[in-house]
């Protein structure tokens, strides 16, 4: 199923992903997601905040077993990260289905709007309104590269904007989560497994700095005359390795934009997305307090911010015995921290019983092109998955 | 008439201007070059590299003496850069008009395509293909943010890429060139006085330089093993201020391109844009060497060199004296250099005999939409050219 959606979005010059949350690639993404649910006569239901349910069975009568994923990418991302956890939800109920296991309570397959925040700068966009830890308000404001909001966005593709928010008639059709993904990191191929459960995901967050300046004629303004607001942009990225490798926590400056961005002109105001993350939530925040401190006359706003997530202990030690122990080995599989954010700890946040699978990752790499998984290891994962919702469902 | 131009471009929520080459903005602007053309009989060509040509009388039988500037902008410009010197140039020929003085040689207004280079990072790209400065085959293969060709963008207008390059037969038709131009900097504010003429322009250049790195997830890469090409852009940047600083020119880094440019990856690739420019060429070209040097890892090229232009020094000085025989004190107006690149400059380089005059700036601030001129100080702009194009095709 991965092969089928190979070409969207799909940049050729980089084999790199552009999928950006309602976008043409996305639209089609989420088009795939519906014709796979009628092939297996699921029932669709699309909910207030644009994230997609595919039941097998009516999830109104008692709440079920929901697993999946997202569709959208980073920029120049990779084919697995998201899309991985989708086709492995239907390839996992195909599994149930030959088997001829009917689940005991509904199953469904999630297909979560905008994971990666790629268009509009905040992640988990689709998981957050559901829950309501996103206010509607300030998700319709948020804008794109193009200047245009997410309510213009959604009126385009003829969503109703103000249906948006927190929707417990949905989130109480979530019995349990299990979201498979590929792992970002090296911990599988360390310890040699092919499958492993998550154990908890880092605190992580996203801060904004607006260095405000004043654009001037770059040939024609003497130094001492000028308000560069480059300068102090560059002394914080600086400041943010120094102080992340401090402090034991990561940090990155990813995303950059310089306005009026004339390579002739001292430009008026540099705007800069820092991601921070680390295995302690104080650590995290005292790395942002810092650096706003040090960048004074920047403003600094909180783009999103996701406290530590530990996965329910009981549900995460049972899946990892029982992945376990219908795999070669025979023991447990491994449980490892994350420092990825995802839907699944949205929803564990928001009291949802939520557990992760992740799937070895040979390089590490991951939010690249070079992002890759074996597909004999892919195939575990889809048997681990459907181990586990036989389990959920019984 | 720059008020008729007042809409054209204009980015509402900054009244800032957007009128890159080829652009919808500049084919209206170029339409709007046509119509005044038509309504004054005079005679209009578009030469093979897209510059406009207006003009009163014949240059095939005789070279003439041509005036006018550009209509593009760079991005968030101000309305002033370029316009006022077509515009003037237009209004000039009108005083001529008005007065009865036909001249006795052929007269013509000029605007000069993709001055500020704001599309593909290369200025003055027009008259440097008029006087084949710029290679035609690495001006086509040039791109935009969209990843369009110049050839592109030229096809899907109309043009012929395959006609650019350097045009004898139109540089003969230019026996000389006025540029008017508004000051980029306070000398005329400085000296009381509303008109001046340009002495010299600094060598100036623009080189691009590629750091790259490896794009990774932002979560799950540890310090230790990223490869992050914003830490060493972001020592350029500082390195460039305290270099330029140190050898007393100017530097700026006015325009970056992040890519992937997502807020929770490493990125891979950081393009930066450096401005420089000085009173002398050794000391510009130095600070560029010192931070190829720095930057090492980085690829650096050359987007663009233009040597010191000194101005036709008799041409200058008559100019001066012309203007300020005419004008309220008698005396002649300043002469002044400037940091600014202009067409002016690419023609004088290119043996063409040249001059400048400037209109005072009273805050001195240019390529932003704070940019400005009194009305007055435009008016008395109109009336020197007028007086000095009367004497230069006596």
């Amino acid at each position: 199923m991965l092969d089928e959606l190979a070409h969207i979005g799909r940049d050729p010059s980089t084999n790199g992903y552009v999928r950006d949350a309602w976008s043409a690639a996305d639209l089609e993404l989420r088009e795939w997601f519906r014709g796979e649910a009628a092939k297996r006569g699921l029932d669709l239901r699309e909910d207030r905040n644009g994230n997609l349910w595919a039941w097998w069975g009516d999830p109104s009568r008692e709440p079920g077993v929901v697993t999946g994923s997202h569709l959208d990418s980073v920029r120049q991302g990779g084919a697995f990260d998201g899309p991985l956890g989708v086709v492995s939800a239907f390839a996992a109920l195909d599994l149930l289905w030959e088997r001829g296991v009917p689940p005991g309570r509904p199953l469904g397959v999630a297909c979560f709007t905008d994971e990666e925040g790629a268009r509009f700068g905040v992640p988990c966009v689709g998981s957050r309104l559901l829950t309501g830890v996103l206010d509607p308000g300030r998700a319709l404001g948020l804008t794109d590269d193009e200047g245009d909001t997410l309510a213009d966005v959604l009126i385009r593709t003829g969503r109703d904007p103000r249906a948006l928010g927190r929707d417990d008639e949905t989130l109480a059709t979530v019995g349990a989560f299990v979201e498979l993904h590929v792992e970002q990191g090296r911990g599988l191929d360390a310890q040699g497994s092919p499958v492993g459960v998550a154990a908890a995901i880092w605190p992580h967050g996203r801060w904004r700095f607006d260095f405000r300046g004043r654009a001037d004629h770059a040939g024609t303004t003497r130094l001492e005359d000028r308000d560069d607001p480059m300068l102090p942009f560059a002394r914080m990225v600086l400041a943010a390795r120094e102080a992340a490798a401090r402090r034991g926590v990561v940090a990155t400056v990813g995303k950059v934009r310089v306005s009026p961005g004339n390579a002739n002109a001292v430009p008026g105001l540099v705007s800069a997305w820092l991601d921070a993350r680390g295995a302690a939530e104080r650590d995290v925040l005292d790395l942002v307090t810092e650096l706003a401190e040090l960048a004074e006359g920047a403003q600094v706003s909180e783009e999103s911010w996701t406290p530590v997530v530990d996965f329910d202990e009981p549900l995460r030690d049972r899946l990892a015995d029982l992945i376990g122990s219908t795999s070669e080995g025979g023991g447990p599989v491994p449980i490892l921290p994350t420092g990825a954010g995802h839907d699944a700890g949205i929803l564990a946040s928001a009291g949802v019983p939520s557990a992760m699978v992740f799937v070895r990752n040979p390089t590490g790499v991951s939010h690249s092109p070079h992002e890759h998984a074996e597909r004999a290891d892919c195939e575990a994962g889809v048997a681990a998955l459907a181990t586990v919702l036989e389990d959920l469902c019984r």
